[in-house]
């Protein structure tokens, strides 16, 4: 009965993607194949010349090699990617399946694309596989605004271009405009969480309300969501350092992050019990605000923002955030017609504009007294063509690059809104959304609850019958 | 229904938090900021300096940062801390939100004092961060024995004295008498375990009958638990190594610690079997008597223990520790007005206890032909003013440990535990207890089961008026 | 009701395990004690002497300890085998704890024995402890052709007698024969596959029908399975590495894992979706054979298999592995006896196999002018004995290597089948698998919602009796 939707729909759209989806998915795994076979080579680190190139280099030891520097922060990013986004989005009562499962699909899709788009000439590295993993969160971002109704052909189809956009998007950024953004404030936040509200306006359904019943969550599946909350806060330190400077700049990334984050939880559960009558906490807050603090520090993580300064950006981040839950999305869905599932502008798309100004104030604001000429030197890169850029010229350039992830976003959002509204790829129906009964096989004991429920009200009805 | 207490209450206690925890979150996160502000910089390793610093004390690679050293071992403890302790506490079957999200709450603001109260004047670093949360662990552990008892706003306040108690207990054992707790058998465990018994004993409530109901756990709140427990037993070896000297010390932590961990399973799972009529386990022991090797390694850890030392230390605990669950909590409640919802008397306080015997004895048989004569040196930290001190000494010395953190528990939680008796603080009825309904707005559906079950129960008792 | 079999079966068998449960534990953990006691001490690197042995050595840095180099791989490993294999072990509906625990139990013991099996002369460090991971891996490969068809008691004995055999197996293939299977492919997969499939086939169940009613799966036990899938999937690259040469050795092997195992994700999941009429995923798929593409780059991560390489073998095990779920599984079940509950066959057996046939062919084409003169004599390690074998040796040698992993798993299937099939062990009946309730004391209000369907059902036909 689930799943097909005569009562409400004269003629049910077609949602079958027994053909769409295995189509796509080998068509692209062996362009994948093929693309890599011509273009991608190891590096001189992950290459078996590595101890030629060791002895050249007068390298002494292996753990020089960028894979001991990296890899325990890389691994702490996979997890977020897939455990932190995958869980954070089961909370849905009946979409746990897609929430975890789809991510995964379009995260593994996704990397291998990624690796490709960024990098054509050289090598893959630790580095480059971090990368991919940063590069695929702007999309699990974007799946966070569509979660619940949009198919697995839809999301593959946004990863493709989603992915293609912010490489593009992340050279021009980091290597043309030379703004820094280790944990990607700008780039994968701001871009990420503007480019999926931007789809989901476009793909806005004014019958969305015939799914409410299962747009809520269920006991458990609420706390299942917790588990990707507390591994995307526990490993955001790793996140904001991965791809930082050796030495200092992974530590004092570390540092700052875990700072704001831990300000962020205690802010964020502040306006979630001031907001409720009886002072009671909400769940979406805990899930989602608290990470707020951690979005907001991508940018100016590497800098000297200061210990306290990292409190006060966490302090606000969560305050917003939570406002945002309570106040914005509502607002967004009613007057501006953006269905935003998992709140992704409270969470990425604020915090991420939020940190980027941040980065800007505080590139623009550095000094050699609080640096050392060293260390100004090493934390923005002032090397080669960039040598004598100014720190107030940095600032400038940290705000363009800002404004670059948004032209972005929001033109990318446009387009690939635009692609994915052609009636090809098997959406549900209004009425039908935020069910894994669309695109999986349930197990079968799963609908004994329903089913009672149901039972129970026919004998109810049949009751008064006799 | 549920959550109001007309039933069995004259005069309903009031849980209403809207004002207090808001008020409470806010005052102190703007404090924080503010003594941060004064007193919390950069340490050299993580200040942009790092690079000069490196020069002038001919560090050649970036790779001597203690970042690199710590910080895997840090995300280890970071996961026990908020994914460990947090999930650990959702085995009740209606205050999973209550575990994890409390457990995230006062983990991240504990984590702010921490950091301020170790360590006013030196900068801030990877050790430092890994020695907040440990200082955080005490504080978990004593939320342990109060689960469900509680508001959020006691466990604040609960939080803020028990790290100041913790910093400062800490202090006189690691620095004034000098003796070794790599993983805090005694400053962690011990004064956790018996602070937060002595807590719940001033907390005791004789009508907690009322709330029997919701005692138990639910078959899925069981397997949540799992993970809890799960990821605080494998990452207990980087516990107890993270903090260690550099090289062998932490390389021996983990060696002894993964052994004891092992050791301990198995002889659980045992008793366990044992003393049910027809040998069926109970998820209760598994949960937590698999780690009391982990707690009782915790001082020794480092120490020449040998690899069958750490067996027989996991084999004695996971006896001891399950005959704990069996008989010893029960007898506590009943004889003693100890309710300890979590049974932190037998995972925390007594390996703890026991741990910090066994560091006293091995430090007291301590030789240089098996230490050597730089290694007993590095193990004991035998330099400047305890250049002379004898191993003899240092056993004497370490079981002075054990009792300044028994006094500090014992002495502190009666102060803390008065001051949570004061009727200010919004904890629930006897009869209310362990309910989540109290401080969450919880999902709707979630009552349909107890609803089913109501409704089948009116039918029935409808019938018989038929 | 449930639990006790007088409706089916006039002599039910004794599952009681009260006496044999804790025997064999404590036998088996005092004579690890004793054991350990007069074979196992610390290495080098692990003993307090390590700060002579570095300057012995003129080892200038703590960071050349292979601690450093290994251990957040060893914890990546470590959380695999303890929540990667135990959650994935959770998907049946009634059988979770025993999944989780029973694995907990079984490792737990199984690291003990394996490190004493490996090394009974050099001293334990931390190649070592991953190494005992690993040898517990083949064990917890056949508990899933076993699941819910044995007693606690038949997984010791199978861990003790499975953990001794794949000691002999893998000193004879790396050692003697000197093949490379750092991921262990041939030694871990193809051996744990075939080994567990054997004793399966030994314990055939002609009446395993009996328990259909809980052979599947539940909507939150394959939400709890999904974890166990994700944190295999993303450390499934330090698996491949933890134990490869520094270096360049590591770092390939990571990268090599990572593609695979993303090109897996995509095919299982093309193949999913095909074989359903309306294109629905299957979790099955999705849970397990998304892993194959890890399994399969076990023998050849450290090869110089290049990215498309890497790509082209988990492209064939995700369509292999899937396949294997549709066809093969009821296809063994049906003609050749063998049940095999998780699938092993799938995820281990043949990709293990595949595995260890693609290192052979990657290592007999292997040429100096890809790998570089000294890097073909680092991967193949070419030196002392085996400083003249040449490629083409190499490759058969490692085909004989996969064949002696073949030879333990069908020889050492049998004969501890065999034993496991003694009436001594307190195995459930036919009617009774598949089931927590016979070895687990479960939550009380577990049994609501079978009562209430009951409850309805009585009601239902009470109805017609009116």
């Amino acid at each position: 009965m689930m799943g097909n939707c005569q009562a409400c729909c004269n003629r049910p759209k077609n949602t079958n993607i027994r053909i769409s989806l295995p189509a796509i998915c080998f068509v692209w795994q062996i362009s994948m194949i093929i693309l890599f076979g011509v273009f991608v080579r190891y590096d001189e680190e992950s290459d078996s010349h590595w101890v030629e190139y060791m002895h050249k280099n007068n390298i002494t030891s292996h753990v020089e090699n960028d894979f001991y520097y990296r890899y325990p922060s890389f691994q702490d990013v996979h997890v977020m990617i897939f455990v932190g986004f995958g869980f954070l989005m089961t909370f849905l009562k009946r979409y746990s399946f897609s929430g975890v499962g789809f991510n995964f699909l379009i995260a593994a899709f996704g990397i291998q694309w990624a690796l490709l788009m960024q990098e054509f000439a050289n090598g893959i590295s630790s580095c480059f596989i971090i990368n991919a993993d940063f590069c695929v969160a702007g999309c699990l971002i974007a799946f966070g605004a569509c979660l619940g109704k949009v198919s697995p052909v839809q999301l593959m189809v946004m990863t493709l271009f989603g992915v293609t956009l912010f490489a593009v998007e992340e050279y021009i950024i980091l290597n043309i405009i030379h703004a820094k953004d280790a944990g990607g404030s700008m780039t994968i936040h701001t871009f990420g969480g503007y480019f999926g509200l931007v789809i989901s306006w476009v793909l806005y359904r004014p019958n969305l309300h015939q799914s409410k019943r299962l747009q809520g969550s269920h006991y458990h599946s609420d706390v299942f969501a917790m588990i990707g909350t507390l591994f995307l806060w526990m490993f955001w330190p790793s996140f904001n350092s991965a791809i930082a400077n050796h030495g200092d700049g992974q530590h004092r990334a570390v540092i700052n992050t875990y700072l704001a984050l831990a300000s962020s939880v205690v802010t964020a559960i502040a306006i979630s019990s001031l907001s409720h009558r009886r002072g009671k906490l909400d769940m979406v807050h805990v899930q989602n605000a608290t990470l707020a603090g951690g979005v907001a520090m991508g940018t100016a993580a590497e800098f000297m923002i200061m210990p306290y300064g990292s409190l006060i950006v966490g302090f606000c981040c969560g305050i917003l955030s939570t406002f945002g839950y309570l106040v914005l999305t509502p607002f967004l869905e009613k007057h501006m017609k953006i269905q935003d599932t998992c709140g992704i502008h409270n969470l990425h798309a604020m915090p991420g504009l939020l940190g980027g100004v941040i980065g800007a104030i505080t590139a623009a604001t550095a000094s050699k007294s609080v640096y050392g000429h060293e260390g100004l030197v090493n934390t923005f890169n002032f090397v080669d063509e960039f040598a004598n850029r100014s720190v107030g010229t940095q600032g400038a350039h940290q705000a363009a690059g800002l404004c670059v992830a948004l032209i972005f976003a929001l033109g990318g959002g446009a387009l690939v809104g635009g692609i994915l509204k052609l009636p090809l790829w098997g959406d549900p129906e209004d009425c039908n959304c935020f069910d894994d009964e669309v695109y999986w096989e349930l197990p079968e004991d799963e609908e004994s609850i329903p089913a009672i429920i149901e039972y129970n009200n026919q004998m109810d009805s049949k009751r008064f019958d006799m």
